[in-house]
């Protein structure tokens, strides 16, 4: 008998930890998998940590293959969801090749993603915080920011290099300012054109205080640290826009700046928004047992689902789109997975948050554990202790453990990784004989045959072949792109053969912005 | 009274050693300035390691600013040197900005690049170890290979997946293969679908033995420990060409692969290609005491300069292009600058390397010290012992020693991080009333109005001014590209506006390929 399989769409708190716990649990009765675009687990507070410099990227993160002994874990991006076929759609590998993945259970855990465009320009000129890459892009901008400012002639340019914004008074945007604050005045001294009262930092939050989840207290508290610290906080002020060269703001005012950080406008993914699912606040409704509404052993926590808590009054509460509340949803839907598959009863969820806390940079924090207040050094420490608790692995707590204790001997360093440009036109090489295309792939994009010649092969319907030679200067692709389909031909480089391939995104955005191509393309384009 | 102005271009081993020695004997009198393309000095035998991960990237390398206190450091890329009004030229910062260095002593030690035009295809589907984004990038290959072949239910794409080749046996291909050979044993545990006879590694190598430079008992040796660890040495073997599919060598076997490296095939970049100097053997000659022949007080080292070693027969004989001996160069050179400012005599250069030494992974290595022969951990030992020393300081020997013990024990990390991919094509949004472009700039590619309207105001050379308004599906900028030249036109937004930007050489490579799209572009492109 085969056994029940469980898949898993998402590797952060919810997916990972219901991964666990099912393992756990299960005594080796279910067949578990877990879906994720990255193959580690990210441990998103220690994101400013990393983009400040204290934490080498790598100790930030764990390969969920090492936390998930046992279970399968497929790198691959899930495209959508055949609920019928109970059926998981995804693309995997750098050929983006098409696989479906059968399930008996299935969880929804991909979380939200930034949703920035109701602020134009945002999407295209600022930073977000979400995972690894995003952390090192930011931790590289300001690097690249000081370097230029150091060295240029130019009073408007150096402005606009050493003025810093973030976005969103939350936790992540406070974090992210504080560490910004202490990494540019530990590395300032290394830079000896750079005074430092040239360096502007700000922070723009739409609310009256910055951390609104917290007591008033402490986010008094939060603020006077910042400001203390020569950050610039502008309450009740919402974004507007953005450009490569300055910040706009609601109430009117432009900050000239090179560097925006974005910690505000989650939303639903693409994938969300394409399943079969009624959303009700941009989220999947879920029983209180954790079971999306409507629908058998299909299941969802985190930040994607809309979790309903035991309501005093008549309104509905919701669980907040917290970390501790996504590990507390993953142990319940692990133990009614469990339970359905065995016919015992489903538990519902229930949960109050323990504590909440801040870290603000420079060793100094705010924290609220069981009611009480703390603030400053006490509250970081208890915010490093906390973290290092919760980091999954010894190897990794020893690490970051290490790492943070290095950090306050040494000086930060000022590594600027370039960034690695996979340009969008890349030139091909391929012999005789080799495959270059096959038939029902993704198409990769649009190819010109800019030496040699290849064949191109139709397989008809009714059973009939078509061979066509295209040679230098021919080109394929468009069209298949433009459809949206899959590839129908085959491709088989004649003799050595060199191409161009203009990847799809690329060539879609080009397409549609500039009209005459397209004429060109229905003239020529095979 | 202006300081004389030495100004270094290159921050490797040659270039950071001459400031460092320059800043030491000046004693103040000198103004320092070294302009490199990176900020940080890169210890490329370390390489390999960061590629393993037994070492994180960041410690593999030192700001230059850390090493240089006192010397001018400057991020920017030089395009030219103009000779007679010593000037260097460079473009710096993101947006490119031509600017003019004056020097009274220029040092050139930008070292030689990878030149793989001979091996077609090499160019684009190999990997080589330059840098550090080079080790990260093989590095991240791997787990994607490994990640692929895991879950993958075809055959050909696992078993090409799971080879992997590199090219060239001397220490830098060993110490490579070495390294990768004992990562993919430490992960392989975790990759519960791939057998360990699954993973193929080769070397190839053009001569009858690998470690030419070496004796040759101890390139036996090496072969041996290779060989036992289960990789492939192709003797005797020339790269022919490559693929995304496979590398093919002289001998006509071909090889199913994903994954290149190259180490072979060094060359002189574009940069020293361009200068108003006659190489030889693709380097730059110069005079025993270092300064390059018929030009005064421009001098080279490293692997750039073809530097004259004291011949005991008629027959010259060249310093190789080993960091031991940059590193000697630099020494001399820093003393010869500092004696024709003081009007004192020049040194010539003279040096017999004391050993020589690589690591083979996994504990093993082999080395000759003063001429003995060691080999297995000792030799190893001795190699990491000898680095610690040369890793220039403390807190990176600190680093770099811990790193090394916690990989002992610990598991090696599989993260996998996703390549910041830059799209070439991409939105920018300016408000009403930015400067998009200004006259006498670097083209950044070519433009076309997605929404809203810019102005293009020409200032003629009679004084005259032209306006024109650009609208949606209007386009600028390839002419600019097609002739080489700088912007003529300042571009202003007239309302919000967004526009794509295809990045310069992407619209170059798509416009040299696709004939069609130039006539395009002579009707409409403004």
């Amino acid at each position: 008998m085969q056994k029940t399989k469980v898949v898993i769409i998402g590797g952060g708190f919810g997916g990972m930890f219901t991964a666990r716990k099912l393992q756990k649990l299960c005594r080796g009765d279910l067949d578990i998998e877990l879906i994720s675009k990255i193959n580690y687990f990210v441990y998103q507070p220690l994101l400013p940590e990393v983009a400040a410099g204290t934490l080498n990227p790598q100790d930030a993160v764990t390969p969920l293959r090492t936390l998930l002994k046992g279970v399968h874990v497929r790198l691959a991006e899930v495209t959508g969801i055949d609920l019928k076929a109970r059926q998981v759609v995804l693309l995997q590998g750098q050929k983006k090749i098409l696989q479906r993945v059968d399930y008996d259970h299935l969880v929804i855990t991909t979380g939200q993603v930034a949703n920035l465009s109701l602020f134009p320009g945002f999407e295209h000129h600022s930073l977000t915080m979400k995972d690894l890459s995003d952390a090192y892009r930011l931790r590289n901008r300001v690097i690249e920011c000081m370097e230029m400012a150091d060295v240029t002639r130019f009073a408007e340019i150096k402005q606009r290099a050493l003025t810093f914004v973030v976005a969103g008074g939350g936790f992540s945007g406070v974090e992210t300012i504080g560490e910004l604050t202490e990494m540019i005045a530990r590395i300032l001294p290394q830079y000896p054109n750079i005074a430092r009262h040239e360096v502007r930092m700000v922070l723009i939050q739409r609310d009256g205080r910055i951390l609104p989840e917290m007591p008033e207290r402490l986010s008094q508290y939060a603020l006077k640290q910042l400001e203390k610290h020569g950050v610039e906080v502008w309450l009740n002020t919402g974004i507007q826009s953005a450009t490569q060269q300055a910040a706009y703001t609601s109430d009117g005012r432009s900050l000239p700046t090179r560097t925006i950080v974005t910690t505000i406008g989650n939303g639903p993914s693409e994938f969300i928004k394409s399943l079969p699912i009624a959303l009700q606040r941009g989220r999947i409704p879920v029983s209180a047992e954790l079971e999306v509404i409507g629908l058998e052993n299909v299941w969802s926590i985190g930040d994607a689902a809309l979790v309903p808590l035991p309501s005093p009054t008549a309104a509905p509460v919701y669980a907040p789109p917290t970390a501790q509340f996504a590990a507390r949803e993953a142990g319940v839907l692990a133990q009614n997975i469990v339970h359905r598959s065995r016919g015992q009863r489903l538990l519902p969820f229930d949960y109050a948050a323990s504590g909440i806390m801040a870290s603000l940079g420079g060793y100094r924090g705010v924290a609220e554990i069981f009611g009480v207040l703390v603030t400053g050094l006490p509250a970081w420490l208890i915010w490093r202790g906390v973290y290092i608790g919760m980091l999954p692995g010894l190897g990794t707590r020893a690490r970051v453990g290490l790492n943070w204790l290095f950090d306050y001997f040494m000086p930060r360093t000022i590594v600027h990784m370039a960034e690695s440009e996979r340009p969008a036109t890349r030139y091909l090489y391929h012999r005789k004989g080799e495959v270059v295309q096959y038939a029902n792939e993704v198409p990769a994009g649009f190819y010109i045959v800019v030496s040699g010649s290849v064949e191109q092969q139709l397989d008809k319907p009714d059973g009939a072949s078509q061979r066509r030679e295209l040679r230098v200067g021919d080109s394929w692709g468009s069209r298949a792109l433009k459809e949206g389909r899959l590839t129908q031909g085959k491709i088989t480089a004649l003799e050595d053969t060199k191409l161009l391939l203009v990847k799809s995104d690329d060539f879609q955005r080009l397409r549609n912005s500039y009209e005459p191509l397209n004429d060109l393309l229905a003239a020529h384009d095979r």
